[in-house]
């Protein structure tokens, strides 16, 4: 699939100041309720009509309350109107009175909204085991219909926890020829690995879309995208990416069968790497965002676990913070990446500088790889040698700030 | 067979000063060559016989040189007689040049000591994909019989890279009537994780033990001990921990049949547990010892799997470098272990004080529990209640002083 969308044209246009709302019927905001201390914390995205929908969520045996209230609505007519964010706690470890709250999250925005209950979807992001407390959440409700807090931009702020920027933007293409527009936003930071990762992803769009197709489309791209990015391995229990497409363009429904199903996914595609990558880039301490390319492996699954396996490592990361070509490391890991691998056979290289060859290091020139390496942004590709398939994966250094951060969440 | 150690009485003494020469029959030394700065950097250990010899390897995939021709080497004849490690260089990634020098290496020794090459063992620790300089090595060699530099210490500092301490001990138990030692000396520091890692290990003892006895008592034995301890999660090409049985005490042979195998055996625990533990406390910028031990598993290898990912997570690791009890990331360490967890029953404890009961967070005195985690060794217990399998992993906390170590290790 995704040979596929290289091979295509990209045929859409990324727009300037993009948003969840840029598509056509959707307004998003945000408020402060208290559950932090002064940053937004209660954010909303709301369709006119009710919108197809799908999810991923958490790999994490744990989830949280508000994660599986929200897999249960979409679960039932695959359709939501109505979303609603709150950061500073996650209701996650809760038990009863953190599903009951979640319920009654979901019954007041619906009253507050005149909608029915399963169309709402809830996600929470902060600290886990504290009881979620309930009157932020009710007062930020009364602000859901308030037209002065109807701003994409404070949705974008109110779901952020120790992100340093707001991740957010919109393409637009034509389809049937109709303009269709698919908007994006997404919180990050730490905790970020395979598999969804105290991350948030909220893609819209104005296009009718299948909500079968939808689903397909969400979980082949997560698997490309934000599950290949990781900021220190720690995966959450509240993560989830929530695609929702309210059909207010008109087009033929998009199914896998629609003749510009490939146009649309190549632009659903590029929304999620892009946010997956802003993601990565504002990881908790991080300088640079690093990019792994793993080719030649034999399968998918293997270049997709060497690739991660790569960018996971704390040394790797260390050494890139360091800006030190220490390829070592790199093989080092690439060997207990658990796949099969011929040593023998091995390519490295820093930016378009093979540091690797066969297995072994080869003479290179360490200013030109030095200056690759103080860049804030950064590739390394491995070349198995030992197949066609290939994968991306991306992640960030390892650095003081991280451990400043970390090491006092709680106080 | 743990269980089985646990029941049995301790029947063996530590001594007060032990070393891998306390066991009778062994002699060690080390020398400064060259391949570091200033530091011992060539180092032997040498018995006055044969002795039975079984080792275990790292599991990446690329091998270095002279962990292959050690490999070799044990399995010709279950002997070895002298044991050279270098430190500065892994020779790693080194192809043929590496394993010429690897051979040359085992040549030169035997021939010094007046043996066979393939009683010789070698190892080798430091930068990975650098040709080893062979000037030193065949310096170091000359050493080898000098009666000025026999002395265990310098073996013992020889093999160290970023450690900062040494790690040796020794201990004494009656078999058959005879005075039976066990000596062990180790290196660890950074890149520890399962399945070994820029870790050696060497334990020498004078009983006689038939060598696939011994083989799979270091096996069974390394899966409880350095294979349960992580520092960063990276595990290297050189990794080994050999052990050898002189014979010298002439107690009946040791197999799994004789009356006190078991009680051999839980001296052998002892002697590689203290050494693992050792290593996990010296990890790259550690301040503290973490042990966290999960009992309640289905099975021993679910067991290991949360006790790893636990003492795995960077954000578990600086919480407790902040000695913070944020239980939220054990929790969600726990959930993401790929494990079949039943969260509702999972109980959590730091020290003694209960923080986690069904899945939820139960109140506790912060102070006393602040207590417990200022301290230099703390330990977390994660009940599973789901079966009777338990496990202990070791870790150490992720500090600033592990990023100012490892983004500048090159230079």
């Amino acid at each position: 699939m995704l040979t596929d969308i290289k091979q295509s044209i990209q045929s859409f246009q990324l727009l300037e100041d993009g948003h969840v709302t840029s598509p056509k019927g959707f307004t998003a905001g945000g408020v402060h309720t208290g559950l932090r201390k002064a940053a937004l914390d209660f954010g909303w995205i709301h369709s006119i009509v009710p919108a197809a929908a799908a999810g991923v969520y958490t790999l994490n045996s744990f989830q949280a309350a508000p994660l599986k209230l929200t897999k249960k609505h979409v679960d039932t007519a695959q359709q939501i109107q109505t979303l609603v964010v709150n950061s500073g706690n996650a209701n996650s470890c809760t038990g009863e009175d953190g599903m009951k709250k979640a319920q009654a999250t979901a019954e007041l925005v619906a009253k507050e909204k005149g909608i029915e209950a399963h169309l709402v979807a809830i996600a929470s992001t902060g600290i886990i085991g504290v009881p979620l407390p309930f009157a932020p959440i009710e007062k930020g409700i009364q602000y859901l219909n308030d037209p002065l807090c109807q701003k994409a931009e404070n949705f974008e702020r109110a779901i952020l926890t120790t992100d340093i920027e707001t991740k957010h933007l919109a393409i637009e293409m034509e389809i049937d020829g109709k303009k269709i527009t698919i908007g994006g936003a997404a919180k990050g930071s730490g905790m970020i690995h395979p598999n969804m990762a105290t991350m948030l992803g909220f893609i819209t769009t104005d296009a009718v879309v299948d909500s079968k197709s939808l689903e397909q489309a969400l979980k082949s791209t997560t698997d490309q995208t934000f599950n290949m990015i990781t900021v220190d391995g720690d995966s959450s229990t509240n993560d989830m990416v929530l695609a929702l497409a309210n059909g207010t363009q008109n087009n033929q429904t998009l199914t896998q069968e629609h003749p510009q199903w490939t146009k649309f996914l190549q632009g659903f595609h590029y929304v999620c790497k892009t946010l997956a990558k802003s993601i990565a880039r504002d990881g908790e301490g991080a300088t640079k965002l690093i990019e792994v390319e793993v080719v030649g492996a034999t399968t998918i699954e293997a270049a997709r676990a060497v690739a991660k396996t790569v960018i996971s490592s704390n040394l790797v990361k260390t050494a890139m913070y360091g800006s030190d070509a220490n390829w070592g490391r790199i093989i080092s890991a690439i060997g207990y990446s658990k796949q099969k691998i011929e040593p023998e056979r091995i390519k490295v290289a820093f930016g378009h500088i093979p540091v690797v060859e066969n297995g072994m290091g080869v003479p290179f020139d360490e200013e030109a790889v030095m200056l690759i390496l103080v860049k804030d942004e950064l590739k390394l590709t491995i070349d198995l040698q030992q197949g066609d398939c290939s994968a991306t994966a991306w992640g960030c250094d390892l650095t003081y700030d991280y451990i400043r951060i970390n090491s006092s969440y709680r106080t």
